[in-house]
C-alpha cells in the first residue's frame, strides 16, 4: 500500500480511506489514488487482508480454451494433481478461443487473488498481464506462447511431431497426404502446418497447398474437407488430423469413405486404441504438459526468479494401425 | 454488516474497524465481532466492496468430482454456456470424491464471493453450507442430492434408466446379467444398483447379488470383475456398465473375451457410436443436466424464492449394437 501512497503523493491512511470507501476524501485525491492503484496493478491485494480470514487455502487459476474438450480436461487434471501436492486448489475457466474472454478470466482470477496463473492463450496480446506480474502474480503460458510479452512458456514439439507424422506416412508409400488443422490463428495449428510443409519437403513429396486445410474443427467443416480431399480420383491417400477435435470429426466422416485413407492424429485421445482400425497418433503426454507448467509455476510462486524459461516437450509416434496401411 | 453489529452488540463502525484491521479495538470486542461474522456466514461479503472495483464480471462456482472425466467436462461446458448468457464466468474445481475437499472448495468459492454455487456432492453432510445460503449464496446440487439439508437438486432418472437397461437385455433373451457400478457410497451407483435389482424382478429374472459389483472404476477392479463374472461356464451373457468410467475400462477388458457379452452403458460417451460394435447406452443428456441446474441457479440468483425444487430428468435407451445381441 505504501507504493500506492508514494505514487499518488498521499498518506497511507488516505489510501486506506479510499480503498475502504470512507467519506472525507477529496474526489480528486481519490481519483489519484485509484489511478496509482491501477498503474501498480494493486488490485490483487485490495481486500486480501479481509478475505484471507475466510480463506481455507491458496489457489491458482487456469485459463483453457474449452473445459469441454477432453484434451483440456486431462490438462486440468494434471494441473490439479500438482497443485494438490502444494496444498492449492485450481480454479478453471474457458476462453472459447476469444482473446477478450481470456483477458476477462485472467483478470478475474487475479482480482480473486490467485497465487499464480496458468494460461493457454487465445489471444496474441498479453500486456494486460504485466501489472499483475509486477504485482507478484507469476504467470506461465502453456501449449501456446504469450503474444507480446516475455514469459515462462511450456510447449510441445508441434513442428517435430508433424514432420514425424509425414515421414511415417511417406514410409508406407503415401505421396499425396492431406492435413486438416484447426483455425489458422491458433499457434499450434500454424506450427503443425509448418511441420506438415517441412515434412513434405524432407520426405521428397511435392507440397500441395490445396491439401492443407486450416478451419475451425466443426463437423461440417471436416466433412466438407473429407469430400473435397479424400474422395475422387485425385484424392489424398493419407490424412493427418491436426488435433483431437479434428480427429473425432474425421473418424465420423470417414465411416462411409472407401477406400479408407491412412490416418495419423496429432494428440492422443480416449478410446483411440479401441477403434477399428486403432488410431495411430502423435502422442504427447497432456498430463506431462500440465505437470511441467504447474511445476514451473510453483517454482515461481516459491521465489524462483531466474529469467523466463521456454520448455518444449518431446512428442512420439504411437503406431496402432490406422497409419500403417499402404496407399 | 448491521446483522454482525447487532449480534456482536457493537456499532457498525466497530465491525468496520475489526474488518479493516484498524487498531483501537479491544481484543475481546474483536473476538466477539469475528465470532458473529463466523456465525452469520458473513465471510463472502468481507472485502467484496473493495474487490468489486477490480472485478470485471460476476462468477459462479462449480464443484465436480473430477474435471478430468469427460462426463464432468461436458457438464462444465453446459454450465459455462448458460452462465455466459447471463454474463457470468464459471470457476470449477474437483472434489476427487472426497467430502473434505468438496467442503474446502465450496467454501473457497464462497470466500471468493461467487454469485452462486453448483455442487456435485462428494459427501453426505452439507450443513457447512447453511451459513452461506443464509448469507444469500444460492446453491444447487446436481447429479446427486445434498446429504442432510433441503436444497435445490437436479438429478437424472438413475432408477428408471437401469430398469430399462435390464428390460432391454432381457428382451434379447439374456437371463444372467451382470452389473458393474461405481463405489457403493456414491449416490448414483446406489440408485443404479437399486434399478438393476428392480429391473431383474420386473423382467422375471432371479436377482443374483454375486453378479452386482460396486467398486471404484479402476482398470484392475474392472478387469477382475470381468474375469470373475463374464468368463467361464457360469458367466453372465450381458453386462451393464454403471457409468462412463466403468464402460471405458470394460471395453478395454472385453477385447480379449469370447464370446463377447452384450453391453449397455449408463452414460453416453464420445466415440461410443464408432466402436465395434457401437455401444448401446442409457443416454441422459449431460448438457441438459448442466443447463437445468444452471438455469435454476440463475433463477435463484435473480430472486426466485419458491421452496427448494427437485428436478429429475428423463433418460432414454440408445440402441447401437452392443446391447442387441442374443446370449
Amino acid at each position: 500500500m505504501s507504493d500506492v501512497a508514494r505514487l499518488a503523493g498521499v498518506s497511507i491512511k488516505t489510501v486506506s480511506r479510499v480503498v475502504n470507501d470512507e467519506p472525507a476524501v477529496h474526489p480528486e485525491t481519490a481519483r489519484r489514488v485509484l489511478a496509482a492503484i491501477e498503474q501498480l496493478g494493486f488490485r490483487r491485494n485490495l481486500g486480501a487482508r479481509n478475505l484471507r480470514r475466510g480463506s481455507t487455502t491458496g489457489t491458482i487459476g487456469l485459463v483453457v480454451e474449452d473445459v469441454g474438450n477432453p484434451f483440456y480436461s486431462e490438462l486440468n487434471r494434471a494441473v490439479e494433481k500438482i497443485a494438490g501436492s502444494y496444498g492449492r486448489h485450481v480454479l478453471t475457466g474457458s476462453s472459447d478461443e476469444n482473446s477478450e474472454r481470456e483477458r476477462e478470466l485472467a483478470l478475474e482470477f487475479c482480482s480473486r487473488r490467485v497465487d499464480g496463473l496458468l494460461i493457454v492463450p487465445a489471444g496474441a496480446q498479453h500486456h494486460y498481464l504485466v501489472p499483475e506480474m509486477r504485482a507478484g502474480t507469476p504467470v506461465v503460458f502453456l501449449d501456446r506462447p504469450a503474444g507480446d510479452i516475455v514469459a515462462d512458456t511450456v510447449l510441445v514439439d508441434n513442428l517435430g511431431g508433424t514432420i514425424e507424422a509425414v515421414a511415417h506416412l511417406a514410409r508406407q508409400g503415401h505421396r499425396r497426404i492431406a492435413f486438416l488443422g484447426d483455425r489458422p490463428d491458433i499457434f499450434t495449428a500454424g506450427e503443425r502446418l509448418r511441420g506438415f510443409r517441412e515434412g513434405c519437403v524432407r520426405a521428397g513429396l511435392r507440397y500441395d497447398e490445396r491439401l492443407a486445410v486450416l478451419r475451425a474443427p466443426t463437423r461440417e467443416n471436416v466433412l466438407d474437407a473429407v469430400n473435397r480431399l479424400l474422395t475422387g480420383p485425385r484424392r489424398a491417400t493419407a490424412v493427418i488430423a491436426g488435433n483431437n477435435r479434428v480427429a473425432v470429426h474425421l473418424l465420423r466422416a470417414l465411416t462411409h469413405v472407401t477406400p479408407r485413407p491412412a490416418l495419423v492424429s496429432f494428440d492422443d485421445f480416449e478410446l483411440a486404441d479401441l477403434l477399428d482400425p486403432p488410431v495411430t497418433v502423435i502422442g504427447h503426454d497432456v498430463g506431462r504438459l500440465g505437470k511441467a507448467a504447474a511445476e514451473l509455476l510453483f517454482a515461481r510462486i516459491h521465489g524462483e526468479d531466474s529469467p523466463p524459461r521456454k520448455v518444449v516437450l518431446p512428442v512420439h509416434l504411437v503406431p496402432r494401425g490406422s497409419g500403417e496401411v499402404a496407399p
